[in-house]
């Protein structure tokens, strides 16, 4: 497996495997990788001849400095995961690799990107969508592979290619969770043990939600409501947003749900009883399909129909 | 010569001349071609070997829908323009092809954008370097070639590449210009026979004023207000800007100047003595060169040195 910190090196590197037909799969990651990362790894090597991984905690997408500098960065580790996944190139450019002294250029998504966390955090898919394309220019894949978890950015991030022309096929992958359902991501090491079991509060709202759309209710003011319920049994936890949207759109769903319909929830957790330390911002999602009455995502422990 | 219209097919015969090692020049152009244009596929052709011109007039570009609707279009010309030229393709989209429907995405520059044409034309820089950007992404070229005429235009495509880390050499193209010394430009058709008499003003400010730091004057406000009178000579002629500017910074020049530096003009002009009919703007510069008293752009009937 090769290291590369330089983009000049990076894109030699691609110009030559493009040559000689390679296809190249890129996972774009900030790191503190676990089996959710890895899952697009496996997900990307099916798309392509090589697998290449971005291993870059991102500045500019952090709307809070305590997040960006509290981000956990352990590239060693990283590299060794990447190594025994079959990796075959890690990108770990530093910051000025990637934005030169006095860049001043950005890449805006301007619709898809003003609500839920858009909404919440001021700048951070322009950050996104800029080191984004950043990286598809370094690393000039065939196919890119992103993460579920991240719904919205996975939107922002297809329109952007799409609009900007990118010849890059965007692949989604399947959100990975842990055995008591809550959803694999880096920021979970971050919960004290009693905000780490409180967090199962997500996966249950979306559990429960999924279940009651499977047994007919289509009211958006209920299925949000019963969301809130389980989120707010869980007394660390904090509601951001709980929302249901179009799935393309990300407008505002209706108040009689009919199409599938997207559950998004984002809740800040504080990770210690007594107060202390930044909260921790939790996400996770669901797309529930009211048309033939059945979710599309099963977690393993959900107990819809 | 081919002539490719869409997108896909473009980015297919770029990887395959790319993976037969052979380098793309790209000039970008929204057709009405003359011979500033041709002299920019003669740079391409010097540094690399083939040489692409893309012809699209970008909507997103025009602050005013008249100097849109205006602008000359001309394919078949600019076609046989091209041929002669030995231009080997033409890439000539629909408006679909490079803003798909309900496109959002916007690449921008921030500081570079602000002054000059930018102050003029609220939006332009930003369609710029969406559209090259685009551009870039669709021809995947080694090289592209600008003309130094759009000044500005031009160190905001080097600053965007440069941010975003596009592996493209920008090159920027010497100013060609009529025989009475006014400047190549798509919109001089625009202008009526006294207007196009009187557009000579802008030629003749650069000229008067490089002639002046030349014997050693130093005062900008001297050296603009130079430059102003022979503008508004010119009884159709209506200022939009006289500025001297640090020629990479763009930031405004000090009173007393001693390094190089950008005059930059941009007037417009009543095509009709009447006042009749939609403003021709016509824009010019020079990099005058005080340290060392001498100008880097000689122009034919220029009389400095």
């Amino acid at each position: 497996m090769k290291v590369v910190e330089s983009r000049l090196e990076l894109q030699r590197l691609s110009d030559e495997e493009r040559a000689r037909g390679q296809r190249i799969a890129l996972v774009p990651t900030m790191g503190a990788l676990h089996a959710g990362h890895l899952s697009l790894v496996d997900a990307g090597r099916k798309r392509a001849d090589q697998v290449w991984v971005s291993i870059f905690v991102n500045p500019t997408q952090f709307n809070e400095a305590n997040d960006f500098e509290g981000y956990p960065r352990e590239l060693e580790r990283d590299l060794d995961a990447c190594r025994q996944a079959g990796v075959d190139i890690v990108y770990a450019p530093g910051v000025d690799d990637v934005y030169p002294q006095d860049a001043q250029t950005w890449v805006d998504v301007e619709t898809l990107t003003l609500p839920l966390c858009g909404a919440s955090r001021p700048g951070h898919f322009r950050g996104v969508t800029t080191v984004v394309a950043k990286l598809f220019l370094a690393a000039k894949p065939h196919v890119a592979v992103f993460g579920q978890k991240d719904f919205q950015q996975l939107a922002v991030i297809r329109q952007m290619t799409r609009d900007m022309g990118f010849d890059v096929e965007i692949v989604g992958g399947a959100i990975v969770r842990e055995p008591d359902g809550v959803a694999l991501s880096s920021r979970n090491v971050r919960l004290g043990p009693e905000a780490r079991r409180q967090a199962v509060a997500l996966v249950q709202a979306l559990d429960a939600v999924e279940a009651a759309a499977a047994s007919g209710e289509r009211d958006s003011g209920a299925l949000l409501a019963l969301a809130r319920t389980h989120i707010e049994s869980a007394p660390q936890a904090r509601v951001d947003y709980i929302e249901l949207r179009d799935p393309d759109s990300l407008e505002t769903a209706p108040e009689t749900l009919a199409a599938a319909t997207l559950l998004a929830l984002a809740v800040n957790f504080t990770p210690d009883p007594s107060g202390e330390g930044a909260d921790v911002r939790l996400i996770d999602n669901r797309l529930l399909s009211f048309d033939r009455s059945r979710a599309t995502e099963h977690h393993p422990s959900g107990d819809s129909q």
